[in-house]
């Protein structure tokens, strides 16, 4: 791609053609200037196959608003589509609705609610609203999925990985095995999940965050192949590097070469002054290995030094190395909190990917129209009652209780105000029997999640830096129930309809099935 | 991001920060400009699981030359790098290395040579060969793996869902699910593997392939809800694109609602001389659905029409329906293969982000350095003989049977011509007992699979056409054995090292394992 096909494929036409012969038909009809919403939600945590998520993480949005900010229908998008021909040859589009197209074909019209960015979101809750012209905000479908799906999925992972390493130095180096540019939006996620730094160079410098890394094999063998030895790789790493000295132990053997060329090259430094960062392991028994290199760097009074760990890590195998650890350390005489307290995790691949389960099912549906002067709930009647989607116009609220701890998110009708209600029922989204009832002094704060964000196209919202959405996610994952943090089987988080908007629902799928 | 921030992030930053430290300790040693080579190959193809891949389609190699050509360390690049300081705080980079990086810091020194686009690769067998100054060529590495490995994985995974799809057509529907921009990427790779068209619009345009769609459920819920029907929505439909008429049916009730109304519209299209081109389902039990969409479809007098399918498809599940149908037509008086030959397959979530196996594990490995007139094989000893890369320079070449089937990649040293060889033995990669003995006259075809690319930074092979791609991995797929291209337990392909590469490993190995 050259530089003008990449603005074609990454602008506006970045979307599905079922988009633009929708918008074409809304024009014919004179439907395409009318009031919608659509909701953007996803309907399940991920599932990993082995483990499933509790809660994800919300991300993408600021992304999404600068696409929004700057793609619209060009010249050369126009001429593309007015080329474009059906089956008998003749044009897909017509002149008139392109015409229209080039005038109007911006997101200017539209106004975005949305949860921010670093917060804990659950299923079936509206994460992103867009109300504007049925057709520009059928326009943004794509888009808007293909940006807030994958940082959700992605910030959601790190989350977990988080979690496992208990708190120690994360660190993402997944670009290699992402998907082409698509990694920059990885890394990004990842740093709003949970990942302290990314060993990706410019996209960290975009963001604010120094890129880290220090050597690979490849350096190792260099030395090799021109007659020296690992040593003299360490030395001459050394000697370019003596405060960031991070050397990489497992080129030839992990016990019998590398650490002990470590410790030696480390007692060379401490002589000029310098104290060495510590060692990464990228292959063999990360566990053992952690343990037996932390014994000879204490043995060699190095006890401060860090222990990287690298190679197919993610969430589970991060609490496998620490359960084995806790379990092996004391036989070696070695005292497991000190070895795990040393870790740093070099996550790549199953992060950048998130092994698994390696897309989030966010949708983005229709829910009202404005008609004659007011807003008409939409709903599509699917087989499944998990599938039906909330209609109409709604809030959500994050009810904390008494430990400060969230113990639901409600979802009620635009002019229902809960934290001013001595008394709530909270229904079960699809279970007609499932209910619960809380008053106002069972709860410390009912919080309102979605924000505007936009308003007719003009940006009215403050957007945080990363580092502020990532205290926010800080704080949000703190104030879950231990339980929804579990890495296997984590305890159901409540999503709740309030009983106005259950009513509705009901009623509407009761007049659909009678119509 | 603005557009300034998208250059930093997507230029020659996009690399692994230890690149560019290790690039500094070359310069310092004054390595940097040696010739060095790095071969790129994967170890095993990907494993979804459940079922895994007997073969790869290699892609992404467009994109990675594009990349190359104008990537570059920019004044931005170099000043930012001035700008990293280290745990001291002191520069991580010094003056000189960063005046060298600003005038040499491109990939104008580079050779490549690479196995073309399209064609079926196997574990083991270097894909990409780079050779150049040591310091440009190991900079290369993080770039060279996010293009290429993401549309390997991408190709293969398309390659298997046509496989099962038994040739039907197959559409690529996944840019909401896919990885922010590098969705497109996944696109490109769809197509050169196996789908047909995709509905991303920019880069179906940019590629020259139309890009496909119809309608979504929305189109449908904003008639209901202003006070119309799933008919009315379908009339409006016909009337704007009445000979590219698709309708998809299952937004109230497929067999109930849908097939009746849109037969109803068909017949309405027929009388004004237009004829219908089919319906879609995206829901319930779409083996069942087709088989009496299709009787009801063929009762009314439209048996041509097409049956798209959608919804979570992959190759099981493909493989499922087909079964499915072919077991449960008869049974309704349908004719299996009639149903069958109508369907349609849209792809979107699975085939996007290969499901069941999300990266694909290619690696770039120092294999040789030049030194005092001549190539030295570079060698990583690892706990495993199956990480042990090839050392050095070499050659792979694909032998055909009388069959004209691919029966072998026998990757030999670099003055070894095996098509002029009476008798040639093939050894196991790794297993010392398990060798094969070919001769000549066994064989049709000895073909050589690695092309130079890039000469000294300039381009020396004309890239093929997406159309061309296609049909190489057409040709390539047609000269597996069946035993290969099964979806489940595929029959291994064997990947074999030439007696001379073999002894010259094991020597290296001995050698390695004796200093």
């Amino acid at each position: 791609m050259n530089e003008s096909e990449r603005q074609t494929a990454e602008g506006i036409l970045l979307t599905d053609e079922y988009q633009l012969t929708m918008a074409q038909l809304y024009y014919r009809m004179g439907m395409h200037e009318k009031p919608a919403q659509f909701d953007h939600f996803f309907r399940n945590y991920p599932d990993y196959g082995t483990h499933k998520a509790g809660y994800c993480v919300n991300a993408g949005l600021e992304w999404l608003l600068n696409w929004m900010d700057t793609a619209h229908f060009r010249d050369e998008d126009v001429e593309f589509l007015r080329s474009q021909t059906g089956r008998t040859g003749r044009p897909v589009f017509a002149g008139d609705f392109l015409a229209w197209l080039r005038q109007n074909g911006n997101f200017d019209g539209l106004t975005v609610w949305a949860i921010p960015e670093g917060r804990v979101v659950h299923p079936n809750v509206p994460l992103t609203v867009v109300q504007g012209p049925l057709a520009m905000a059928q326009i943004l479908e794509t888009a808007l999925l293909n940006k807030l799906n994958y940082q959700t999925l992605i910030a959601t992972k790190a989350a977990r990985i988080r979690e496992s390493g208990r708190g120690q130095l994360l660190m993402e180096f997944g670009l290699r095995r992402a998907q082409d540019r698509g990694g920059n939006a990885g890394t990004r996620a990842a740093l709003i999940g949970g990942a302290d730094f990314s060993s990706n160079v410019g996209i960290s410098h975009v963001l604010g965050y120094p890129p880290k890394g220090t050597h690979a094999h490849s350096m190792v063998q260099a030395f090799i192949a021109l007659g020296e030895g690992e040593l003299e790789a360490f030395r001459a790493y050394a000697g370019v590097y003596p405060d960031d000295c991070l050397l990489l132990v497992d080129t030839i053997n992990t016990l019998e070469s590398g650490v002990p060329n470590a410790i030696k090259v480390f007692q060379e430094l401490r002589q000029k002054g310098h104290e060495p960062v510590g060692i990464r392991l990228d292959s063999g028994d990360l566990a053992y290995l952690s343990i037996q290199a932390a014994r000879m760097l204490d043995a060699a009074g190095f006890p401060d030094t860090s222990i990287v760990l690298s190679s197919n890590l993610d969430e589970l195998v991060i609490w496998q190395i620490i359960t084995q650890i806790a379990d092996e350390a004391p036989r070696y005489g070695m005292d497991a909190d000190h070895v795990i307290r040393r870790l740093v995790y070099g996550v790549g691949t199953r992060l950048i990917t998130s092994r698994g389960n390696s897309a989030l099912g966010g949708v983005y549906k229709l829910v009202a129209l404005h008609d004659e002067g007011q807003w008409i709930p939409a709903l599509k009647i699917s087989e499944t009652a998990a599938k039906t989607p909330n209609p109409g116009q709604k809030r959500v609220w994050r009810l904390y209780d008494r430990r400060e701890k969230a113990t639901a998110d409600l979802i009620t009708l635009e002019d229902e105000a809960p934290g001013q209600m001595e008394r709530m029922i909270l229904r079960h989204p699809t279970e007609h029997t499932k209910f619960r009832v809380l008053r106002q002094g069972d709860l410390t704060a009912v919080e309102p999640l979605l924000v505007e964000v936009v308003r007719d196209g003009r940006p009215v919202y403050q957007l945080p830096s990363i580092e502020e959405i990532r205290q926010r996610r800080v704080a949000d994952v703190e104030r879950l129930d231990p339980g929804v943090r579990r890495l296997l089987t984590p305890h159901i988080y409540h999503v709740s309809l309030s009983q106005q908007l259950w009513d509705l629902k009901q009623q509407l799928i009761e007049s659909f099935q009678a119509a």
